[in-house]
C-alpha cells in the first residue's frame, strides 16, 4: 500500500467527505422499499433480521412471515418476544419441503402464509412485512408469482417490504428497490462443522 | 418449468431429505467461528446484528465494537438496552475517516477499539464478538494486519468472532471459517431515496 502523508491523507479525505455530503444531499426521497435478499450465500434471513430489529428499535410495528419453518427460529422469537405489540410472528411453513413430501400440502400452506403476507401488506399500521424464503415457494410455483407482483407493486407507498431466499424471481429482482445477492466464498459446514446456535438458528 | 405429478415430487423430494439427512449427521464438529461478511452490497453490518441478536435469544453474552460510527446507531441500542448484561456494545469510531480528516487520531482511535475488541475475544465469557467495520481500519492500515491475525487466531475454541467491511484482507478470509461476499445487484440510492430507519439504521 502507498504510503499516506498526514497532510495528503487529511486532503484525501476532505474531498471524500465534500463527495459523500454531496449524495447525501441530492438523497431527498423517502418512501418503503421493495427489498431482495438473495443468493446461494448465508445471510439472506440474517440481514433480513436484522433489518427487522432495527425497525424495532425505532419503535416501528413488523409483520414478519416465514415460508420455510426453521429458517428462523427460537434465539430471534425471544427477541421478538421482549417487544410486544411491535412484531407478528407468523412461523408458517411446516418444513423444507423434503421433510413433507406432499406437494398438495406444501401449496396449502404456502397459500395459507401468503394470505398473512397479504394482510399484512395491505394494512397501513405494519411499518415493514418479511416475507421470509417466498423466494423458494415461488421457485417451486406453489405461488402465482403474477399476483405476488401484484400485491407487491401495490403496497401503500411507506411500508418497506423485505423478501428473502435463493433464485429470486427475474421479475422480482426488476421491481425491487434494492437486490443484494449473499455470494458464498467459505463455508464451514464443508470441514464437518454442524450447525450451532447463534450461527445458524 | 417443468410439470411434477404428486408422484414424482413425493419421490424426488424423498431424495433430498436423504441426502440432507446424510450430510446433516456428517457434521458432528461445534467450534467457535471465525466469520467474515465483506463485498460492496448492503448487508454486512445487518447480518451480523441479525447474528447478534439471535445469540442473545439462545441466552449467550456478546461483544460489540464499532470501528466506525454511525455503521450500528440508535435502531439496535434500543434492542440491545432490552437485554440487559447480554450485550456490551462499544461504538468506538469517531465517524467515517471522511469526516475527520486526521490520521494520527484516527490511528489512535482504531487501536482502542482494536483494544476491547482483544480483551472480549480473551475472555472466555463472551460467546461472540463483533468487530464491525474492522476491515475497514484494516484497509488504511490503521492497524497491523498481523497482530490481528494473530489475536483472531488464538480465540477460545467455542467463541464467534464476526468481522465485517469491505475489501477484508485476503489472509484474512483465509483464516475464516465463513466468508460472505454481499453483492450489490441494485440500489435505491441511485435513485434519490435517502437513507431510512430501519433500512439503513
Amino acid at each position: 500500500m502507498v504510503e499516506r502523508t498526514e497532510e495528503r491523507h487529511a486532503e484525501k479525505m476532505k474531498k471524500k467527505q465534500a463527495a459523500h455530503d454531496k449524495i447525501v444531499a441530492a438523497k431527498t426521497i423517502e418512501k418503503g422499499l421493495l427489498v431482495v435478499h438473495t443468493g446461494k450465500g448465508k445471510g439472506k434471513t440474517t440481514a433480513a433480521l436484522g433489518m427487522v430489529v432495527r425497525a424495532i428499535g425505532h419503535g416501528k410495528k413488523v409483520g414478519v412471515v416465514q415460508f420455510v419453518k426453521g429458517a428462523m427460529a427460537t434465539g430471534e422469537k425471544a427477541v421478538f418476544d421482549a417487544f410486544p405489540g411491535h412484531v407478528e410472528f407468523k412461523p408458517m411453513g411446516e418444513g423444507f419441503t423434503w421433510d413433507t413430501q406432499d406437494r398438495a400440502r406444501d401449496i396449502a400452506v404456502a397459500r395459507e402464509a401468503w394470505e398473512e403476507v397479504k394482510r399484512m401488506i395491505r394494512d397501513p399500521a405494519y411499518d415493514m412485512v418479511l416475507a421470509d424464503e417466498l423466494n423458494i415457494v415461488l421457485r417451486y410455483d406453489y405461488l402465482p408469482l403474477d399476483e405476488v407482483l401484484e400485491v407487491l407493486g401495490g403496497k401503500p407507498e411507506m411500508t418497506h417490504v423485505i423478501v428473502t431466499g435463493r433464485n429470486a424471481p427475474e421479475a422480482l429482482m426488476e421491481a425491487a428497490d434494492l437486490v443484494t445477492e449473499m455470494t458464498l466464498i467459505k463455508h464451514p459446514f464443508r470441514s464437518g462443522v454442524k450447525a450451532q446456535a447463534g450461527i445458524e438458528f
